[in-house]
């Protein structure tokens, strides 16, 4: 999926945010904020997809700054919080009367933690609200049906703090016989999930993870390793959480039973997709 | 006032949203954006104020988009509906403890009406909030002792709709023996006031309403035109209405009885005047 030319103003925005916390100087705010703008002032924002469009402002930020991982206080911090609440998650789980659903709903809910998209955000208040939620697109009986029978399942990690969300959703498919592997992104990019993250949150004890080789915050493509693309051409079944995910790999139309998970939180891609603000989807890509 | 570097995500807000309005194409946007953001990659944005920097931005959109004017019917609406509330407006300084406090109150209310800063407002509900409020920074007993005698003053306008709640400030400055002259500016910026808003408004047919020569979203000094120089240098009071004005001529120390009277509408401003986001202000530049 292409950028809107409104991905400028999230740009902005985030380098702003990186800026104000890592710069030392005014002066070298405004020196590394007129190479950001150079950059997107060269780029044809929408020949390129978000998490390219993201990498190329944080490669520049990255490089200037002399800091490869922004945001890896808050990934630790996402982690704990999310980790206080896991037993609750695996409660409401456990008590569900479709606990599959519950478990996928919960999923999507961690994917609020975002440094990429919100500056700020409620976890319980989300948790609550997604529970009653209704999916706005819907292909959850297609997974259900699927997930009836024993799968490899490849699943696409998006960010800290929701890798606990994903470990409680992955914990249950464990017991119904699914088999799971998850990947991880390559390199720090805003708050995605890094190996360190499912090491951290017991996660990469529970089951195999992997590095995408992606450096996106997404899983691009032409990025993916030998092993990677291995499990991701032949695993039987795909799950890939989040906007970077959906917005790299979505109508690639390369593989079957591919379903994509997400909170919709940017009003542009809301418009795009004709869903609301704060929608959940449950979407399967099918051509 | 030397703008902040939030100043750039800004202006890439405004430039998007003149962008969708009047853009024919896609392509067309993506192609004045990168002009918008090679000028900004190129201006050191904490060494102008923001209403030259507005200009900046401004002057490219008008150039290629071939329209001078991106507000004209905002405009129009907006003094339409200001003027609908004309006759409460004055209802609600008749009835008042203190009428000029009330009439310099709803003069400051009605600054909420800002395409440039804010994308909605409640202009009901910042009327009922703003007659409860205190100003922030208040130095409204100074203003009082000042107009307990006759004086020329010299009333700087904001935006649009806004002049009709200056202009029920001023019916009462009038009442009190005050002679009152409004300055508009001299080309379309956002949603600023011009001559025509001052007639449309029924202001241009009570007192003299004269331009600037400012064509920025502010009154800059060195476009000043001899008549409002002349006006601005001898006269007894100001009055100087809105952020744009307050960017420009505070701090120059250039004369005397010189009031600001706005809202605060900018996070970034705010915490710059240890303010918050709201508050109003009626301010005396002293030195």
């Amino acid at each position: 999926m292409k950028s809107f030319i409104e991905c400028s103003a999230c740009m902005i925005r985030q380098s702003l945010e990186i800026l104000n916390k890592h710069s030392t100087s005014n002066e070298q705010k405004s020196d590394i904020l007129k190479l950001v703008l150079k950059a997107l002032s060269e780029t044809t924002i929408t020949s390129i997809n978000p998490p390219q469009l993201t990498n190329k402002v944080h490669s520049i930020l990255k490089q200037e700054l002399h800091i490869q991982d922004f945001y890896s206080e808050e990934k630790k911090e996402s982690n704990k919080e999310a980790l206080r609440l896991e037993s609750f998650l695996n409660q409401l789980i456990a008590s569900a009367d479709n606990p599959l659903l519950t478990a996928a709903k919960l999923a999507i809910a961690g994917n609020v933690i975002d440094h990429g998209a919100l500056a700020s955000f409620d976890l319980n208040e989300t948790i609550s609200t997604v529970l009653e939620d209704h999916f706005a697109i819907d292909h959850f009986d297609r997974f259900e049906e699927l997930v009836s029978k024993p799968n490899r399942i490849l699943y696409l990690g998006d960010n800290a703090g929701e890798i606990v969300f994903d470990k409680t959703f992955i914990s249950l498919l464990l017991k119904q016989h699914q088999t799971v592997i998850y990947a991880v992104k390559s390199a720090p990019v805003l708050n995605d999930v890094l190996l360190e993250d499912a090491k951290e949150t017991g996660l990469a004890a529970m089951i195999p993870v992997i590095e995408s080789g992606s450096t996106t915050a997404g899983t691009e493509p032409s990025e993916m390793n030998a092993e990677f693309r291995n499990y991701y051409t032949n695993s039987d079944l795909i799950i890939a959480k989040g906007l970077g995910n959906f917005e790299t790999l979505y109508g690639l139309n390369d593989r079957k039973n591919k379903f994509f998970l997400f909170k919709v939180k940017c009003p542009h891609l809301g418009k795009y997709l004709n869903l609301s603000m704060k929608d959940i989807v449950f979407l399967e890509e099918t051509f």
